[in-house]
């Protein structure tokens, strides 16, 4: 397909108990994300529980998923400020390249 | 991994009101897409809310996360009837890329 | 971005019904995924649907999506499961490249 008015961006999904997701929605903001996309009635599993015994979420926990999307330079700020984040909660959180026609939506 | 078998197809993620929800249903339909999946218990803030004081989604409205996965010669039609779509009302959409193991329940 | 402390995983999201959910969290262990997160509140039409008048889902099925993110050497095994089941059970998946920080979490 043609791409030519289309923008490579960073897609960032966040996984975070509920209680948790308020600290990231502040994230999101202060590294200039200009928007994002939070979805409940989430459950998770994992990532540890099955290998070593530890559940990093029980099945139990309310979660939130967070989506935002994001330029690359101000994806660099985000992973540290989501980084330093998760040194102290239980989140996991993946990055995948997406691609948007209104560029100025997200930077 | 081995992605001999795997078939590379643009996937598309809308967010939109519930209210606009019906006609992107419409547009996946009539640029060929083979289904879609509709995540209920979406809400949204941005892309614009921060920046530039205007929100595109109110912290209140009830949104729809939209996703259909569609070949690379449906995906530039797609993108045009969304694009005049959110002249019209509020929405975001990514393109991301994916693979598929089946091929023809999507085309 | 700085992708230096990034590690390239695959991100494996699939759409089943909620009665098929078990049988995927059951293929996700067996295959090593070392944890995965569920959404409910989803609905589907297709992937068949409009083109051959068949429906994968109809529309009042309740579904699940799941996600999980596996080291590449562990995405061949879930996704010849995941084929495997697919034969028997409606459902739909899509793999895409993905990043993750802590590549522990997921090994």
């Amino acid at each position: 397909m043609n791409r030519d008015n289309l923008t490579k961006m960073t897609k960032l999904e966040v996984v975070v108990t509920g209680a948790d997701a308020p600290a990231v929605h502040d994230l999101f903001r202060s590294c200039g994300a200009t928007g994002f996309t939070s979805l409940s009635g989430v459950s998770g599993l994992g990532h540890h529980g099955y290998h070593q015994g530890r559940l990093l979420f029980n099945q139990q926990a309310t979660l939130e998923l967070l989506i935002t999307v994001v330029p690359d330079d101000k994806a660099d700020a985000l992973l540290a400020g989501l980084t330093a984040l998760f040194e102290e909660t239980a989140g996991v959180m993946f990055l995948t390249d997406t691609y948007v026609s209104r560029a100025d939506y997200f930077s």
